[in-house]
């Protein structure tokens, strides 16, 4: 073994480190530990490649001559996580004449050849960086080599310690290159993060018994389930069997020649080998192989690729055997990984003919026909056809037509538009700000320049993980959520120590996040709620009502609509808590834009057009997200809420009935002075006290408010005194924080975040500095004032692993967030909680 | 001298206190002082009358008999601030049928019976509060007695004693009434506050020599000027004397007979009280006098009554005259007193007719034809015609217009709208909100239910001072900056310690503002600079650009316009700072919005209407407060900051040429973020080396910011960093803390006010708990960070006393407000500084 400043020989007790050497020659020690048949290695530390690249070699000849003379070699990267990336491995450094004569004495004149000539070309176009069209496979390699000489200037280099100073000098320049530089960034890397190598004596693969080599492992990539995979190339080197056809299986197989069928003790020995790193590495891993005359030899070993599904499935299996703790299974997944299982996916190989690229608003891919209005949507979905609703953009009204559609794909609009927010929120996928698409809704075409028309019923795919709208049906694969999945949700839920709600409307919402289990409801808007035709017609006489009593009149008849709706709810909820937001949005909504709107609204309410004409412009406001909305509604026309409070109270009776008593939370929006809250607080205790006492049940509620405002956050100790809960919504008070409508800003975001204006669109992921700081000081003042009171976040943010690290920092009780945001706020969740545990216990 | 603990005399050395006996007393006790003949007189303090109202009677017998046997008395109400009003003087108690009989033998019958029978009147009516119609003036003592004990089912008492209970029974209860209680409160009584009340013995002021009563001041009400004016009636009681067709002048006076031609001497002796009145008490005094057999006595003294102007002039002259100092001089102004000086009123004793009401959202009054849009008022204005511009609301389209106007009416909108705002800063009568109109725009005319249909030419006088709009033109009331005014400006400027600065974008804001003096512009926006027609032009082929070349060429000829704009301001303010807002509102603002307007613009740009129509409309926002303005317009479409640079730049050079240096302050809106204003600071910095390179000129200037959204305010530690002023733009702040469009706030704004949701609309007075908690964050950071940054205010709230007295708190360096608010800044920023030196002298 000999080891000096600048390497050091890989054995069990060498002083090697990741942090040093980087994980390549960690794992390699590791190896080496388990007394696996690895080739002599030796790596070199990050310094000594950085020293290198400076132009300072270390002592060469005593590097070679740890290997001994004719030995050839290999370098492969060994950085300090293995996203960080580094040049690709070179093969075969110290072919020379002599040792190719050599070679062709012993393994034959074309073998010889052959790996000659590859190592010239290698050395030309991937060491030097000559041009690569020069070195065909079939020249020989004296004729490479004279084409070399005349590309570089310089004969081919006749030995070992030559070769291998460029091969390393090329690497080490390779890591300081931009492009490495952002890539490795982009994963986290920090600035200084330093390339290892290591250098194998190569073990050839090519001779006169069994030789060759191969990767196997012993999962499958894409279920996790096990099995045994790869591929074993005879006379192959490197990783050269995964794209040979004429490479065989490990295992017998009855497809066709299987390494096992030659050399069956190397496959129980790689089984073995295998066997041994999962329960000592505690990890599935990919192994390098080679046969030397039957002699295994293990090059190398990596974490073995997987999806998404294997990811978890692995790491649960792991857990199950206790090879890992429950804990570790749980901080392995990312959290964002459990959002991939939830959707269908394009299979990674069917044939992708992408039309355009948007933004990818929503997971998951979905193929259906082209329809340009909800109603056509709705028309497709009630004849059983699937449909992808394409609007310039979405608005509620469109709700329904969301609901019956495959997938959505907008013209306009960002991450947190219209239609990415509900799309996310029904678990549709969804393509936004797809802007080079046409869209005529007149002529019902859709046109992307150089492309044929579209026309309405025409198949396209929307892929809402990657962005792309594809043309016509790919294959899809469906989502897996498996036993694996559940049980690590199930070990998150035992861990976690911060509730999990979702936002959910209506019943098809709760049952979407029935298989994910939650705490709650944290969030039932009501408005999507009166978007059905029939209630649309009686809102809308509402809205048009002469006075109180008109008014009143047409509320009764959506009491019982609405009672039935919470009573479904409630019922459905088993007891748990459920928060239901006070009607919301700007009445303008409810109310049609266009001429033949307005003309069928006209006939519809017996009303002369233009009466109906000067109502809805006399309703327009310049800014409706700071207009007559929320409370400001409800205190200005207490009818609406008054209705809602008494559907709520009298669902809680109805739905209390032989079952354990439902306690309704009712949450007051837009808030921004207390005295908002005391006069609506006042007249919804009086609903109550009329229900209960013409229903004769009693029954307790909790009154809360949505802080969406900067000033309700800020007066938060005063508004608590008369609130049982606080809700953050985070959407709007972003949008007020910022003086940034999320609309709107779809049109400026992304160059504004490209030129780092914003570090990350404040509506994707939490403004911890200027958002976040209104929620601290809100949380801060209401628990001063009020130390019992329930605090959480809703809206988009409440699923974001580091909005819940920021809530429970705070010490919220709860999150809600949308139910396909459920699985990964809840593993988020835990991981928060086994990280807190691990530090006390340190 | 009689006390006791529920009444006391009022002599020189009793123990009579404002407080407990309220300002009528303590007024009486120092002309006591003075030793004027002032009648005998006891006081009763608040507490004792708050006894009487819960039914405890002071010892009756022990009152009465300090005045005598056969005295007659009157009680007049003393609350502690004469605004906070009580009940009406009560003449004559003690008029029994002995004493009438009496006083038939001493004054002849008729007076006694005159003097009884108003008694008797007075008694009934406004003690027993019995049915006024049933005592005429005609009838006999003898038959009202009748009456009153049909009515009181009592016979009319004949006690002294019994009608002396009765009537301070009555006004302690009146003071108890609700209305009284809100009236007073509305004045800034507290809750608790007492009355107290005086009995005096009557002059009677009827009798065989020179007898009667009369009232004299000794400056004019309307100006402040000396001169004596009032009214004497023989033989009358009480003020009588203001209201009766005989009642004579006090002075010799060619018009008619005065009380200086019969008796000389008397008049002499009202001089000389009023003279040592003025010295003593420091105030001009009005006297109610009574001459008994010619001998005078002062029944009462009260701060003389007065038009803001003589108001003015009558503190101006205290001060000068060195009979109270500057200080209390400035002091006793109610600041916005001012602006009712700034401004034509209705005379007010002009006939109003009252078309409708709406609200008073620019002082003054103006008289005009009616039109209906921005360009009839323009060519009214070109034919030297004056015209009310009428309106449903007006757009920054309508400025134009606006200027050309005598003054604003608008069917929607409140204190805040663009009208408010635009006509205050235009210094321009203004009612909004007068929702009763209905304004048809095609057929030009104006409608209030069951009045006439107003067509366009037609003539209407708008009063925003009262809200009113009246029909026609009555008579109008010159303002008067004469030289009180002037002097006590003069005395602000030497007293205030805070900057007062004027928001001015025009020559013409520059030119209004010229009479008050300022100490630089804190807010010039630039965009109202872009809508004359020309340059409308100009800046929508800006718009219609197809890329950054076309739109730096639209943008060149702008260039010349905007500098021209700029050299202009540089020379008007001499040197004084001048602080630049860049470019603000969303382009789709300069875009028309109606057919019409986009053909004739598709003509001017020689563009299909189609393709003009759809570029308008990609333009449109949801919320355009909260979308691409400000910063996110100059960071997208960076050209337009640079052209405004330049021309600011380029002035610069072009105004300091052989004058002093102008030092351009230079403010970017809308900032939400530290990086928006390093790219723009950069880019800026840029055009600046670039001119002075050019110019050969070098030249100073300061980059800052405006904050207004919520979060530059929590941010101002790192955005003061790239800073070298902060301006608090509080309109924007305001919409932002609260969630609340200005322009749609208005639909509920007074009903939220009227329940008391919020204490005042917010954007007409400083919300100190929610704002004002922000802008104390935003001062504290920006100031830690960089402590030497130059901080302020601008916006609407700017010229409000409480939002100086908060920015004066803050340690800002000055406010900026509208230039017609500049006298009442001056005024409130003089009175926090004497304010501040005495409690610090304290």
């Amino acid at each position: 073994m000999l080891t000096t400043p600048d390497f050091a020989e890989i054995t069990a007790d060498a002083d090697i480190s990741n942090a040093r050497h980087g994980n390549r020659a960690k794992c390699l020690q590791r190896l080496v530990r388990l007394e696996l048949p690895v080739p002599l290695t030796v790596a070199l530390s990050a310094d000594t490649v950085r020293s290198i690249a400076k132009g300072k070699m270390p002592d060469m000849e005593a590097l070679t001559g740890i290997f001994g003379k004719g030995s050839l070699l290999s370098v492969r990267s060994s950085s300090q996580m293995p996203d960080w990336g580094g040049p690709g491995t070179i093969l075969n450094i110290g072919m020379t004449d002599a040792v190719a004569e050599e070679l062709a004495r012993t393994h034959g004149r074309d073998a010889a050849d052959a790996l000659y000539m590859n190592f010239i070309r290698t050395y030309a176009v991937d060491v030097l960086r000559l041009d690569g069209d020069l070195f065909s496979g079939t020249m020989t390699p004296r004729l490479a080599k004279t084409y070399f000489e005349d590309e570089a200037e310089e004969p081919f280099p006749q030995s070992i310690e030559a070769q291998l100073t460029e091969v390393l000098r090329s690497m080490a320049r390779a890591w300081e290159g931009t492009t490495a530089r952002l890539l490795r960034q982009a994963q986290g890397a920090p600035e200084d993060a330093g390339l290892g190598l290591v250098v194998q004596r190569m073990a050839l693969g090519i001779g006169q018994g069994i030789s060759g080599s191969g990767v196997v492992q012993f999962v499958s990539p894409a279920t996790g389930e096990p099995q045994i995979t790869g591929r074993y190339l005879p006379q192959g080197q490197g990783r050269a069997a995964l794209s040979e056809d004429k490479a065989q299986f490990i295992e017998s197989d009855n497809r066709g020649p299987a390494l096992e069928d030659s050399a069956p003790e190397a496959v129980a020995a790689l089984r073995e080998a295998g066997s041994l790193m999962r329960q000592r590495l505690r990890e599935e891993m990919q192994i390098e192989f080679t046969l030397m005359n039957g002699t295994l030899q293990i090059l190398d070993a990596v974490k073995c690729p997987r999806s998404a599904r294997a990811e978890v499935a692995i790491a649960v299996a792991l857990a199950s055997e206790k090879i890992i703790p429950r804990e570790e299974a749980l901080t392995r997944i990312p959290p964002f990984t459990l959002n991939q299982m939830l959707h269908r996916q394009v299979n990674p190989e069917a044939k992708r003919d992408v039309l355009t690229r948007g933004i990818a608003a929503a997971p998951g891919a979905a193929t259906g026909r082209i329809v340009f209005s909800a109603g056509a949507a709705q028309s497709a979905a009630a004849q059983g056809e699937s449909c992808i609703l394409v609007r310039r953009e979405t608005s509620p009204e469109d709700i329904r037509g969301m609901h019956a559609a495959q997938a959505i794909l907008t013209e306009r609009g960002g991450m947190t538009s219209h239609a990415a927010v509900i799309a996310r929120g029904l678990g549709l996928p969804c393509v936004t700000g797809a802007s080079h698409l046409q869209l005529d809704a007149r002529k019902k075409t859709l046109t992307v320049a150089g492309r044929k028309v579209f026309h309405e019923g025409e198949i396209i795919t929307v892929d809402g993980s990657s962005g792309e709208v594809l043309v016509g049906a790919p294959a899809l694969i469906e989502p897996a959520l498996g036993g694996a999945f559940a049980t690590l949700l199930h070990w998150a839920d035992e861990f976690r120590d911060i509730g999990i709600r979702c936002n959910a409307d209506t019943k098809e919402d709760v049952e979407a996040v029935r298989a994910f289990g939650v705490d709650g409801i944290g969030l039932c808007r009501t408005e999507h709620m009166f978007f059905d035709p029939i209630r649309l017609t009686v809102m809308r006489e509402m809205i048009f009502a002469e006075g109180p009593e008109d008014r009143i009149a047409a509320l009764k008849r959506l009491l019982p609509m609405q009672r039935a709706d919470f009573t479904e709810l409630f019922k459905l909820m088993e007891g748990k808590p459920v928060c239901i937001r006070l009607f919301d949005p700007p009445l303008h909504e409810f109310l049609p834009g266009d001429r033949d709107g307005i003309r069928a609204l006209a006939e519809a309410l017996d009303l002369p057009v233009s009466r109906v004409a000067t109502r809805i412009e006399a309703l327009q406001e310049f800014n409706p997200m700071l207009g007559m909305r929320g409370v400001r509604l409800g205190i200005t026309v207490p009818e609406i809420y008054e209705m809602q409070a008494r559907a709520i109270f009298e669902a809680t009776v109805a739905a209390s009935k032989g079952r354990d008593p439902v306690v309704p939370e009712i949450m007051i929006p837009l808030v921004s002075a207390m005295r908002e809250v005391e006069l609506v607080k006042a007249r919804i205790d009086g609903v109550a006290s009329a229900v209960k006492s013409e229903s004769n049940v009693d029954f307790a509620y909790r009154l809360g408010v949505m802080v969406e405002t900067p000033r309700a956050a800020l007066r938060a100790a005063e508004i608590a005194e008369h609130s049982a809960f606080l809700s953050f919504g985070t959407n709007d008070l972003t949008q007020m924080t910022y003086g940034l409508s999320r609309d709107d800003a779809g049109r400026f975001m992304s160059a504004y975040v490209t030129q780092g204006v914003f570090h990350e669109d404040p509506f994707h992921r939490l403004d911890v500095e200027g958002v976040g700081e209104l929620l601290r000081l809100g949380t801060e003042r209401a628990r001063a004032a009020k130390p019992g009171i329930i605090l959480s976040i809703c809206g988009e943010h409440g699923g974001q692993p580091d909005t819940i690290a920021f809530a429970r920092d705070a010490g919220h009780d709860y999150v809600s967030c949308s139910p396909y945001r459920v699985p990964v706020a809840k593993l988020a969740a835990a991981q928060l909680a086994v990280k807190a545990s691990m530090v006390k216990s340190d």
